[in-house]
């Protein structure tokens, strides 16, 4: 018997369940080489946000179930893959107006290494005639709470797996589930995220994801590269920078934000990658996923001073993260019967060395 | 001495004593014949909800001191009284949002057996020229959490009674306190709901209170019936069913929701029943009220697939479930002068047999 | 090694130390002369609010640090100072609906002595065109939680100082840091408030601070006076009360706020003080500040019944409580380039004799 599972949070509609949650505080293979822990934080905004660490013996993955599953940040030794938000997080939803009027509180509580948007929408902010606003920046799914989070280890195998399921729903209105997966192996450097969304209710829905994924310091640099197998691009930004869109500019305060809508190239499988890689090429982040499952991809580039939260994200999604209305009429939402599903899975993959930066460089430009 | 009380929770004006907050985690009888219990749901939407299980022996209530002092459902041995929404709660307040512009963010929270709407309005939304929120649908005391919940036990007379303080409270604006107390007899399969609304503020003030009790599955099937002593009736539905409004018809994906508004007859003291039996008749939930109290009725049919909510409510109330201002038009609004308060007590029959249903609806067909 | 530190919360960016949030329950002299405890305050509005308690060995100085380091009020002995809110609070801001589109959702968690509005905005709710709310009343400072809350104890100095940072930070715009320091000295009565506000973005910011205090019942009676070296007024009120604008009224129900909004002169340091004294000039609360860094003064006295918040405010601010385009136009925001702070300091102090009064009032009337 090699594969063990524990429940961390359980809310169960049975009442005589989830009267006994059980938290399990820390599990941890014999050996020590691997981890799982999960805590409550407590003070400021983080205020009861639950945190659980996956330390497969190499990498730790920290996941965020109170924020639907998003994944604060990954960590080797000292180092730290995501970014360096102004907004000092991870917030706990109930600090993070994402109704109000302008539709942008959504930008209160973000500062994490990936943030799922959606689920029934995931673009800008958009109004009705009156002004009110009807879809409010990157949806709602990255501020609900996880229930049956659980924690499956496989020694045999070598992986570690992790799992939650957030709800979206509204009496009335949409009734989507969104299964979230995660799943990493013993000393690996990356992880891979498998999400389901089910259509619950007894009528039609309709949906739309987007993973913001957030690269910042020390990775990004000036100089840094992002390199995809580009098929067409649309460029939103006014005056792309003199350095080209490819290239990572310096931090200048008060940049305006950079946004470049690309159809990627895909192998006969439909999987591709992107890559951002440091200056000189030693390391970088890897994404691998279906342009079947995310046919939209997102670079967006924030070159602004270092304390407002210099970034690029790189953002696959089942479209562009535009208004509801111009993505309805351009075909990308996803539509669910009763009972239907949507899936997608990609993989992170962090790499620490030139040879594994080049070998995937090389890759994307076999694409 | 047979009568005791148990403090759940006492948040005092005082410091000194709200500092010492007592938890009683679980209180019973020597005998084991009857049992009170508290618990804080972790976990999903459920994070944070107090949750107060009464035992009386035979029937189990959950009341929801978070929510408002609403019940959440009522239990005897595997049997429940309640309806399945597709909503996952019992929801925190803090993940529901009331105040969002559409007024229908309360949706987001809707799971319950019965639910207050009040106090300061209770109907559809309503918005003011500009189209900004006035009245958010069902208003705002549902999703307000009690202070000084304490626990009666009378031995002696075989009662447990629970109550709790919900305030309805904006500076300059309305101070308006519930006083909620259900009362159960050891082994029945009723309890009483006594509500006391004052004004606690120093400048008349209206109210309104809308009981929103809602009866689905197991009870609820094709045919089930619904059955009161109607003196007048006004239908809000475009097109009533064939099997004829008082008739439960079967779960279809996509119904519109029926709305029948009525005036019931009552008995001298001002005293009517409404029933909901479920299709042979073996079974059924018996609401008795004040017409005085509570003189206008709602029924409210939403007969779409199981797995949107296939749920009827039954509904008295001070006013129908329209616009505010509508319902002021007509008078349907309680006012309270300063000090003064509003009562209403009714009682909720589980019947479950063929001689207690064919008994109630009797007595309701000879009002 | 006189002094002694203590961490009550601290929420690090980096996860190894925010880990192990801790929590100290209660801190004391040896010698039982002074006493800091914390604790969470648990049932109705105020489940969840930490409540931190500065006994000095004669005055207990209650702050909020889940309410932006807001002092929910002062006692000694069995008197208190503060005032009595129609509102049950300390209200946890999970239930303050700050961003509702009144933009009055602020009036449901207003129950404190001190309370700070800013830091964006401080005054009247101001809408854009559309009608959609722009800038709430009061701004939100005031229910934002603290993090890094920590007290430290210099026993030869015979002084306690509590310490709190507190964030408005939204990504793309405002990034404001409060570091709120309270000091009190062994066995007195008054208390300095020395609070610093840094742009730690990387851009110019705006921000605005005005010290909502509030005085109520014993102190504020029908015949309590205001003393204030007024230098010039503008009085918004349409009829000012025949009992002059200096003189507490009756308390009467339904009563219009009273605005009063002043320059006042200071002494050749810039300080100047106000008084609020009781009837029979026994008592009293006075503040001194410095119209430097806190130029603009309000009076609001809101005369209405006990039961609906018989209370004074004494308002001193970088800027009248107007609308924010109105208090732009005036020049009455304060610019802070990147990294730069702005700083106010100012004490309070209870005055308990006949002679304190006298000697305060002797002092404001020579200004």
């Amino acid at each position: 018997m090699h594969v063990k599972s524990w429940t961390l949070t359980d809310v169960s509609r049975n009442l005589r369940e989830s009267s006994f949650s059980v938290s399990a505080a820390e599990v941890a293979s014999a050996k020590g080489s691997w981890k799982i822990s999960q805590r409550t934080l407590r003070g400021g905004l983080q205020e009861g946000v639950d945190l659980v660490e996956i330390d497969n013996g190499l990498m730790r993955i920290l996941v965020l179930p109170t924020r639907g599953m998003g994944i604060w940040r990954a960590e080797i030794g000292e180092h730290t893959l995501g970014w360096r938000s102004p907004v000092r997080g991870p917030v706990h939803p109930m600090f993070v107006p994402i109704t109000e009027h302008s539709g942008l509180g959504w930008l209160e509580g973000f500062d994490e290494f990936i943030v799922r948007c959606g689920l029934e929408s995931n673009g800008a902010p958009e109004f009705d005639e009156q002004g009110r606003l009807k879809y409010p920046l990157h949806g709602r799914i990255a501020n609900r709470p996880a229930s049956f989070v659980d924690v499956t280890v496989d020694e045999a195998a070598g992986t570690i797996t992790l799992r939650g399921v957030v709800e979206e729903t509204r009496f009335h209105f949409q009734k989507l589930r969104l299964t979230a997966t995660l799943t990493t192996a013993f000393n690996s450097t990356s992880f891979t995220i498998s999400d389901e969304v089910e259509n619950f209710g007894g009528t039609p829905a309709q949906m739309q994801m987007l993973y913001h994924i957030n690269v910042g310091e020390p990775l990004l640099v000036p100089g840094s590269q992002f390199v995809a197998a580009v098929e067409s691009i649309e460029t939103l930004t006014a005056e792309p920078p003199a350095e080209g869109w490819e290239t990572t500019g310096p931090a200048v305060a008060g940049s305006p934000e950079e946004c470049y809508l690309m159809r990627l190239r895909a192998n006969e499988l439909g999987r591709t990658q992107v890559l951002v890689k440091n200056a000189d090429g030693t390391a970088g982040t890897a994404l691998e996923f279906s342009t079947n499952q995310l046919p939209c991809f997102t670079l967006w580039k924030n070159m602004v001073a270092s304390a407002d939260g210099y970034v690029t994200g790189i953002e696959p999604g089942t479209n562009f993260p535009k208004q509801h209305s111009t993505e309805v009429e351009a075909g990308h939402v996803v539509h669910l019967e009763p009972g239907k599903s949507w899936n997608a899975e990609y993989t992170l993959n962090w790499l620490t060395s030139v040879s594994e930066v080049s070998a995937t460089e090389q890759v994307i430009r076999c694409l």
